[in-house]
């Protein structure tokens, strides 16, 4: 059971994060009691998205065409840039439908534990965007965690010499939330960051 | 979103059983992000697994070339067969060690539910395999389920007339289990199932 297909499918399968050898296994045999068309139109799916899909000369988010979709819309706000960490995140925000400004995405955070410094990141692209003076106000929308906390230190670091209005996403309690089973850091967070009623 | 690829990738892995539409799409984002070989190499592997895999004409398993390589094997007893549901419970046997007989493979069991009976599944092909004269034992390995039971009962029905001998795999107790927190059923089979020691 070596280097038959359906190990080699299954070995693939298993390099998938959260997917182990014995779901890998699973997924496998699925797809092949599934319809001759689902495996073929998977494989399609697969190989057009490394084809089709590349970076944004602009926002640096996943696109078809560049500029991107979210860029060419003239109807949102090209002064007022979130920036991101990933592309995934971009769709979050996007999806609440609150948003009309426009997007920067780092792809990563600064962790010097797995190596990545700023020069990993789209950075560079930011300072680029920043420099053509176009920008009012860059915020910075990175998670609330070591990581993310860590590269918004360093973009408010390198961005406000530029004279560039740099804001951090709030942290506090999520809506809807209890206060009784909050963390103790959150609610610190929440607690600085109260505004008047 | 609707209709770009990424959309269409995450629609095709959200297919699968198990994945749920925030799991496809942070599999689909990972697949963008790894290294450009890994989207090819999985496609790849979808397309080979369904042109290169067939059923074996004898056991009905999945092979690459027919006969398949355990039916293809003289030192396995060509006499004793076990009839299991899917290709998973052959390898979980296989896996054991222990079985040096030869396989059929129903693809399926019986489910008046599902619409699924005896002509769905490949009975045909093990009353074929009977008519020839042989066999001497066939071991019913469907799992101790409603309709693994079910489906080996249909099966004593329909072989014994052949004067083949049919046997049941044990159910009793997991080896390893505790009587304490086994259920009562499993209780009841391991006490009707017991053996003089």
């Amino acid at each position: 059971m070596a280097t038959d297909p359906i190990s080699r499918l299954i070995r693939e399968l298993a390099k998938l994060p959260g997917i182990g050898e014995k779901t890998a296994s699973r997924l496998a045999f699925h797809i092949l009691r599934a319809p001759g068309e689902y495996a073929r139109d998977l494989a399609q799916s697969l190989i057009e998205v490394k084809e089709k899909i590349r970076l944004c000369g602009t926002c640096m988010n996943l696109t078809e065409q560049d500029p991107c979709a979210l860029c060419s819309d003239v109807r949102r706000d090209a002064t007022i840039v979130a920036v991101v960490a990933t592309p995934p995140d971009l769709y979050a925000i996007e999806r609440t439908g609150g948003f009309r400004g426009r997007y920067h995405v780092l792809h990563g955070v600064l962790s010097p534990l797995e190596g990545i410094g700023p020069d990993d990141l789209r950075i560079k692209e930011l300072l680029g965007r920043v420099a053509k003076g176009e920008l009012k106000e860059l915020i910075v929308a990175t998670s609330p965690n070591v990581e993310g906390e860590a590269t918004a230190l360093y973009l408010a670091k390198v961005l406000r010499p530029l004279g560039i209005k740099v804001t951090r996403i709030a942290s506090g309690l999520a809506v809807g939330g209890e206060l009784e089973y909050a963390d103790g850091v959150t609610i610190t967070r929440a607690l600085e960051g109260r505004r008047e009623m």
